[in-house]
């Protein structure tokens, strides 16, 4: 093997009459009688290859077979717009096959009709294709741009624990048994949370650290049971401070890896605001299609529906017509994921409003109606009424649905902004609460009196960042004041022994002079997917696993020897 | 809390009269009576505070409390030279605590004399000493400095899975019970190595990561359950090339983080010759202490003796007169880790020769002993025979031990060499082999005639780097010819079946044109520790396990509720 003179994205016409050396694998091969055509594949690109006559070499090469090329570069007759190298080809002296190959399962192409478990399979050959390997670039990318920005600014990355304990975030965990202390378990992390705090405690001041977390969850489409976070601390930080590092990152990022130029500083909406307007606490505001209030309805109709906290409407443009008894089935079906039995429907035809809910409203009250809602011809509007979280999380998951299915988003912009002001509790349904983020999230200063009466009204100091309706970032500032910690773990119901035995070293760290702090993580993956332009999580991962957690490539996870359960000092109950 | 103007370790002469605002953790408080000495600490450094006047708040500060100073910067009397901030010192105008501290269960300063465990248990004040942060700031410039390296010549970081399955490294693995197929389990990688020579397959090219690997050995004073490697790959590189590449990496690194010049090229040493020089794969060379080859002496002696494989000689300089049979008895054991039972002892004082095996030897003989080993007036000399490697192995302990303690090493100074051409496997001592490096090692091209034959006879074209005598890099061609891969899979006993098993989707990559390929990793641990000038491995980790794989600040291992292991179906047998 001679080293090659170029790669195959490299030649242009200003090279017309060099001899050259180059390698790759032969994305096509066209046979026009006479003469041949090898596509010449690299990571950097594709270089034609003219062959003038078959010998025995050419007679045997075949797709993804790796070559050199002996050659001249020469001015193609008919260029090819489409590729960097599309000027020229070269006229091939001398080929020799480096290796061969067998036909691969699918075309090594962007565009595939493969199934998904094929390509996981085949991973080795699925990244071949130029997207797939576009997409990794841009998750390299991310990662460059995210350390020149941090490191320029005197963070430090620090490793932190894979083998560790349960961490806070309440998600499962996954267990590693220990040989050493038989019966005991490390838990691998679901976020760095605890270790970063305890850097900032050892005052390092600005960490951040690019981390695999794992979840042992039932995997979505859009999950998987490790993931990557961007994972930033600071300490002496306001939060507003805080925001402008963390939006001065993102606007970085989507300078270096796409060109987009983020307006800055971004907007910063309260929870409660992205609730009434968008029904999300994730609001994609790249349109509008807003959530109307109706609580003027409350003096009409049966008492359910009189007696709801929350009246809300929200209008899908021209779609009265299409929205048959069918698709309603459909919508009550998102609806009764919050707690919603159904939606009203009314249908704007012919200049009236229709519905059997109308009964209970007079005219003037249909054409109130009419006006809040600014109601089209054919316009339908579903109304959701009970509790106030339901009704506009029921609405909102209907808006994101037909802001993608009408087509509303528009394409090549991208929309960010934080959302801030979540309350610090939420009720967990059965009379206790839980942490809105995670148990160490400091109440804003001036909530703090209500901590002890009422905690659903303090609101914490904590922000997401959202890009085009994904949560891509969440932080906080952490509680540095032991009492304050002390009252929240109450409140969620932790006894103090249960604080000692899951976080009594944390505790016990807040008591040597803990500096104010706060951070937060970006996902990675999400990220990626985001300036990747793809919806598949998998796409902008290695080597990722199925729905099942299972990867198809290696099979993991797998069945082991008894002996090493033996050694771990377990066995296996159930098979399945 | 207001920003602070500057940090502790940024006020010089220059800026005296400066009205100043600092915040930081009170490290020292000096009360001599009408006036009042802080020592202000950040991880930035120290400035010193003057107070002129106590009040309620300077009698409230202790140790370790989080205060902000407001203040005017004014010239000391006595400059402290130690200090880059020793020419001036701060008057306080006015001082707020920010955070209280308990009394410390140990002074934060470089030098202590706390229990190793009494610092990991509270590891997150161990951190705050400047020696500990200083450790972690060398981890941090060495991994920017390999980015910065790589990714100027086109190297893309890309993550490999943590949740896998075994890989071939053969110790023992972690494994992760899976709660979706039980009865499976996952492993955490003990490499990225077949994950890396795929991304070849898939044509990337250029690869590396910086990248957690587990290993659940019993662990010594310088392994970790975790560690961290610098793991890169390459394609269409000759073995010199990446030779080049990575010693250009290492000599970068050594610039960038503590400014050494490394002289380049790196020799490059035959295994062959570092065993039989210095009786070790990873020699230090920085001094001399050669073993000598007394192969002439097969001659004499008892049967045992003259059957010897190999007789090695090594020269313990000016040793003779304080080396008792105690502390032979104590080289000895380390001789019977090698397979030997002890070694010949003798001893050249008042210019002759001593030792109970010279009755073997005429006077001729020992003359010619004298002058190979050039004997001096008190040295001792250390004579080992039996199998080759047994007698090199064990002079190559007692070289590295007496190199260190009779100072041999000069301080100051790095050596870094490689060893190449390792044998490709050795004798499992049961009739069998195994890989001197991995089984996916290349054997060069000119030994492949003996992979049939004779497996011993063949070399790998495998490489490490040596480091002051540490193993710091370990790399290799790798078989990228499907024949070849199975050839070795069979010598290593491994059947078909089991190659499937375990292999299967590797062997099957290998067919789909695989590139030339090979790479390395370094120890990232072991190379900060090197740059550091620690011999504790733990200093160089932020949060570390013990002996005992245990972490004391956390207590992980820990055991788990019986609701999380039904869930996994799995159950603990024995509990220790």
């Amino acid at each position: 093997m001679k080293d090659r003179t170029h790669n195959n994205g490299e030649l242009r016409l200003s090279d017309v009459g060099k001899k050259v050396h180059l390698i790759g694998w032969v994305s096509k091969k066209r046979n026009l009688g006479s003469i041949i055509f090898l596509d010449l594949r690299d990571r950097y690109g594709y270089t034609q290859i003219f062959i003038e006559e078959e010998n025995e070499i050419i007679k045997q090469i075949k797709s993804e077979y790796l070559i050199e090329v002996d050659g001249i570069v020469r001015k193609r007759n008919s260029p090819n717009k489409d590729l960097a190298t599309g000027e020229i080809e070269v006229v091939a002296e001398k080929i020799t096959i480096l290796n061969s190959s067998k036909q691969p399962p699918f075309l090594i192409q962007d565009e595939t009709d493969a199934l998904e478990d094929t390509r996981l399979k085949y991973r080795y050959l699925d990244l071949r294709r130029p997207k797939m390997q576009r997409y990794l670039f841009i998750r390299n990318a991310i990662c460059k741009a995210t350390r020149a920005y941090l490191e320029s600014l005197d963070f430090i990355e620090v490793e932190t624990p894979v083998l560790t304990l349960s961490s806070p975030e309440g998600a499962r965990d996954y267990l590693v048994p220990s040989r050493v202390k038989k019966g005991c378990f490390y838990a691998l992390p679901q976020s760095p949370q605890i270790f970063k705090q305890l850097l900032m405690v050892a005052g390092f001041e600005r960490y951040y650290q690019i981390v695999r977390c794992f979840r042992d969850e039932d995997l979505r489409a859009d999950r998987q049971p490790d993931f990557t976070q961007i994972d930033i601390e600071t300490s002496f930080l306001s939060q507003n401070q805080i925001l402008t590092l963390l939006e001065n990152l993102i606007a970085r990022i989507f300078k270096d890896v796409i060109g987009y130029e983020v307006s800055l500083p971004l907007r910063r909406m309260p929870y409660k605001e992205a609730i009434e307007r968008f029904g999300s606490d994730k609001p994609d505001t790249r349109y509008g299609m807003e959530l109307i209030d109706l609580s003027f309805l409350k003096a009409f109709g049966p008492d359910s529906f009189k007696n709801s906290e929350t009246i809300k409407g929200l209008v899908l443009q021209n779609q009265a017509s299409v929205t048959t008894r069918k698709v309603l089935d459909e919508l009550n079906l998102t609806a009764n994921k919050f707690g919603i039995r159904s939606f009203i429907a009314l249908k704007y035809q012919n200049g009236t409003l229709e519905g059997s809910f109308l009964k209970f409203f007079d005219d003037e009250t249909k054409e109130k109606i009419i006006a809040e809602a600014n109601l089209k011809e054919n316009d339908l509007l579903l109304i959701s009424n009970g509790k106030h979280r339901s009704a506009c999380f029921s609405l909102g998951a209907i808006r994101s649905i037909y802001g993608k299915k009408l087509g509303l988003i528009p394409s090549g912009t991208h929309d960010l902004l934080y959302i801030v002001d979540f309350p610090l509790f939420q009720e967990d349904g059965n009379g206790g609460y839980v942490s809105e983020h995670h148990p160490f999230t400091r109440p804003r200063d001036e909530d703090l009196k209500y901590l002890d009466e009422d905690p659903l009204k303090v609101y914490g100091s904590c922000y997401d960042m959202v890009i085009d309706g994904y949560e891509t970032l969440s932080g906080s500032l952490r509680i540095y004041d032991q009492e304050v910690q002390k009252k929240v773990f109450a409140i969620l119901g932790l006894t103090p022994d249960q604080v000692r035995a899951k976080f009594g070293y944390f505790v016990d760290a807040l008591q040597y002079g803990t500096p104010p702090h706060g951070g937060g993580a970006f996902g990675l993956d999400r990220l990626t997917m985001i300036l990747s332009n793809t919806e598949n999580i998998r796409d902008v991962i290695a080597f990722p696993k199925n729905l099942s957690a299972t990867c198809p490539m290696t099979n993991a996870p797998m069945p082991v020897d008894d002996a090493q359960l033996e050694d771990l000092g377990i066995q296996v109950l159930r098979k399945e």
